[in-house]
């Protein structure tokens, strides 16, 4: 059998813990490393930096090259950014050193959208080092569009298609919350939005274009909105308290177009604790075509171990793949990886 | 742009009728013949004898050799069976003239679990003549299998997995109504389940064989019973009534070990008017595990149309495949194909 499969994850933070912590508990790979942007990371032992009780041995780098070297990885994982244009640099890197890519950046779940010339660059930087790149997630990458382009095979024809993800941001720290607005008032919300401090989520154009492009649908225009959920009652967690009146989170929504008829609509409502105002948390996916398709998941599928869980499980299809920039939608369907790592690489 | 994609249909019957229609319907790809096992078919105008109201101007053959070198298929889709046994002449055939092919043989969707033998004579007789060769369907193929797997991709951890299937029977006729014992005695039910004329599901070993193999799971055994769906009320369809006390359906349930532990449990209550007993139709699927996940769709994703749309729609990804023996977890996710045909091969 190969040597187990060499790992490298970029960012040490909530979700790159995450994800190396899985990376220790699986079989048949490895982590070899762990790169950090932040200065003050540099020289700790990964283990405790990772939230585990005990030292690995083995020091967080903040010079990326220096550490591809010293460990030689053959896929590393990116936690350190959410757009392609601030992934760039990091990708580079690794694919000039023959280093396989799997980013949880939300852009770069189909890069073209935002970044059309950085896309055109990875498929370079990919087919000229033999290497494969993909951005995956849960959503992007998951909910809002694999799951929703599976459930399509089995329609003959489809009319529109809508989905709803409710979810909780009750386990999330201050720089989530202020993302979605969590705490302001109604007039500060606003403003906020205006000036690009509370962003709602990061990923509905991706998803579009993610399905629009599995469909063959040819998408005139993506609109997108933000709007305070605005809480009737005290909804207090270990980072915020919300006083009624004020607002619980963002309900962000997106509509597409086809031919001027709106074909995907989703709303996408975040806030700290529906469940006080007698909201339930969940993903609904409807199609509206032959046939009609309604499925629905409660509670919704959780942000971060989702998140963690996929960006570990595609690691062999990643591996199996053809060089190239991929998207989800391109290889065989992501299973969870029970077993060990490497008889998953075909 | 190539030319459209050449189809030839096995059988045409109400499955292949409906595969028949619906390639006719989609752009880039061309109905070029159809081929039927009864003799009384042989000759028949394709267009009136798959349900439309004018001739095609092309006639029904039951000599497959001559119908392949006359039409010069690229791809042939099977419907003509339910074994992988039955489903070998045909498939030789068509591969050795270089056809590709999808079949919705139940037994097909992972030939090795019931004829090890024949799936390396498939293997074998794909890679030497270049083609590609695949079964699929809405179950198994897609909802007891797929999906399932599709799901598991966001999790990092699985116990165990279940999914309940239950559909109405209305709309279909005497041969799959007897298949399922509605209208037969609870006695005479018994009794043609062990002389194997109720036969219930066709497909949970190959849904868990598919299953299994994405997760990396040994599977040890699986179990399958079969039980009367004894109607408390009158139902009646075009074909059957079901008086009070008689079978209205099978359910047939199936559990798969590992380990000495049931760590796949399906059912699937097939009957007619399940609503008269306030049942409702839908699939459910429960993933025990980090997350915990319950996704359910009603009603549920419908048999017939299901299973016509899943074996068009994965024809590029056919076409777009390494040669070979296929089970859909194997190729990219098949999506609703909703233009042209050639633009999804890839």
């Amino acid at each position: 059998m190969r040597d187990p499969i060499r790992v490298l994850i970029l960012g040490t933070g909530q979700m790159g813990s995450g994800v190396a912590r899985l990376v220790l508990e699986k079989q048949g790979i490895e982590l070899v490393g762990a790169f950090a942007r932040r200065a003050g990371r540099d020289g700790l032992d990964i283990g405790p930096a990772i939230g585990l009780d005990q030292e690995l041995g083995r020091k967080i780098s903040t010079d990326l090259q220096s550490v591809i070297e010293r460990t030689q990885p053959e896929i590393a994982i990116q936690t350190t950014c959410s757009t392609v244009e601030d992934a760039m640099d990091e990708i580079r890197t690794l694919a000039c050193n023959r280093v396989n890519v799997i980013s949880i950046a939300e852009e770069m779940a189909y890069p073209s959208y935002r970044s059309p010339r950085a896309a055109i660059e990875l498929q370079r930087l990919a087919a000229d080092n033999g290497v494969s790149i993909i951005g995956t997630g849960i959503n992007p990458g998951f909910v809002l569009d694999t799951l929703i382009v599976t459930l399509t095979g089995v329609c003959t024809d489809i009319e529109s298609i809508s989905a709803r993800r409710v979810n909780d941001l009750s386990g999330y720290g201050p720089s989530v919350l202020k993302s979605q607005g969590v705490g302001l008032s109604r007039e500060a919300f606003i403003e906020s939005v205006e000036n690009g401090t509370v962003v709602g989520h990061i990923g509905f154009p991706e998803s579009i274009c993610l399905i629009a492009q599995a469909l063959g649908w040819d998408i005139d225009a993506v609109e997108e909105s933000r709007q305070p959920l605005v809480s009737r009652v005290r909804r207090q967690t270990p980072f915020v308290t919300v006083e009624p009146g004020q607002v619980a989170g963002c309900l962000h929504k997106a509509v597409a177009h086809r031919g001027g008829v709106a074909v995907i609509t989703f709303e996408h409502p975040q806030q700290v604790l529906p469940e006080l105002e007698d909201t339930e948390t969940g993903d609904t996916i409807e199609i509206k075509g032959k046939p009609d398709i309604r499925f629905t998941g409660t509670p919704e599928l959780p942000g971060d171990t989702g998140t963690i869980a996929i960006a570990v499980n595609v690691i062999p299809r990643v591996l199996s793949a053809r060089p190239g920039l991929h998207t989800m939608l391109d290889l065989p369907v992501t299973a969870a990886m029970l077993g060990d790592a490497r008889d998953f690489i075909r």
